[in-house]
């Protein structure tokens, strides 16, 4: 597997999809697919699928295509899913508590460590089979457990003290469904934002239009 | 507010954004702000914001930037935040939960009119302040109450089957947070995905990149 330069943010924002299809193809015993016939299960061109792999040193075999089990491996490898991650959640409330029962963490090589929440009433109870912490605690928990991967589902609010408590604490990524901006805070870490509201309004603009 | 041609997807999906920033600054008093000092505080360049903003027609003051309060008016106005848009929420469970008890909805313009789920032991259970309904009961509910958006918390499989089930009851616009292909079923649909999964994967990528 070469990587001749940093491939673009959105060949990157493509791979997980790649990853998903050769899965799932690979789940229902298909040994190999050419560009051309995945062009068409996944509704991108062929060239553009040939072309995003070529940056990440795929290689598909002239006449039969992609090595389906191969495929799957080489982007799960590029993705590094088989790569042991710590992370620790913040924020058990509804969002919180969906995310962390509902996320497939291993099967992408996250490890739930920790789970915290700023209410007492919370603090003891289990979710995921973990109890959950006291904010306060969070501190000497990074100190002697080194989580590398923050989950901030708290309000936009106590987003950035908490990720800059974190970052104090050696996290260096962050899966931000707040509206604080980390990365401000945070200089050298990898924030990851999702944001269900922007997403709701889009929904809302795009809608409209179409009617 | 004039728009000369429809706007770009990466200029929309900047639009919300903008909308967060605005309503926030009016709630802190703020009166007027240069695309300069909004430039600062949103990361973005003058330029870029003037430009996107040109594209919806929205105006600064030669001396004194923008008008806060119009212009979040504008923007939620453009986002069609006041137009009032029936959903419904399929699947109630972790994540399907979470959504309806999370979001602001009706501060977007949404209302949630039906909760429906596939499990019998959910049916008739109070969600939101809704009684969840049986999947059964989608296709006549979508007839007698017209929703327009639905929101599909449900697994990638049974995705397809319903959404088509609510295309023809009338839905044309898909909150989607299955894997499931949607307007592969629904062309003319509206769809907005959410992939949680996949954002976990970027994030896992992008941390390796950066260690």
């Amino acid at each position: 597997m070469t990587e001749p330069t940093a491939p673009a943010l959105p060949v990157v924002r493509r791979l997980p999809r790649y990853y998903r299809f050769f899965s799932e193809l690979k789940k229902n015993g298909v040994k190999n697919i050419s560009s051309r016939a995945l062009s068409e299960l996944m509704g991108l061109t062929a060239s553009q699928i040939r072309q995003d792999f070529s940056v990440f040193g795929i290689k598909g075999q002239q006449g039969c295509g992609y090595d389906v089990t191969e495929t799957a491996a080489e982007l799960g490898g590029i993705l590094r899913l088989d790569r042991r991650k710590k992370a620790v959640l913040i924020g058990a409330g509804n969002l919180g508590r969906a995310i962390s029962e509902h996320m497939d963490f291993e099967g992408k090589g996250y490890e739930l460590i920790g789970i915290f929440d700023s209410d007492p009433a919370l603090t003891g109870t289990v979710l995921r089979g973990l109890n959950i912490m006291s904010e306060s605690e969070l501190a000497a928990f990074c100190l002697a457990n080194k989580p590398e991967i923050a989950i901030l589902c708290v309000p936009t609010e106590p987003a950035p003290e908490l990720a800059r408590l974190l970052y104090d604490g050696g996290v260096r990524a962050f899966w931000n469904f707040s509206h604080a901006n980390i990365a401000a805070v945070c200089p050298d870490a990898v924030v990851e934002n999702v944001h269900l509201s922007d997403s709701l309004m889009i929904l809302s603009y795009l809608y409209d239009k179409n009617c």
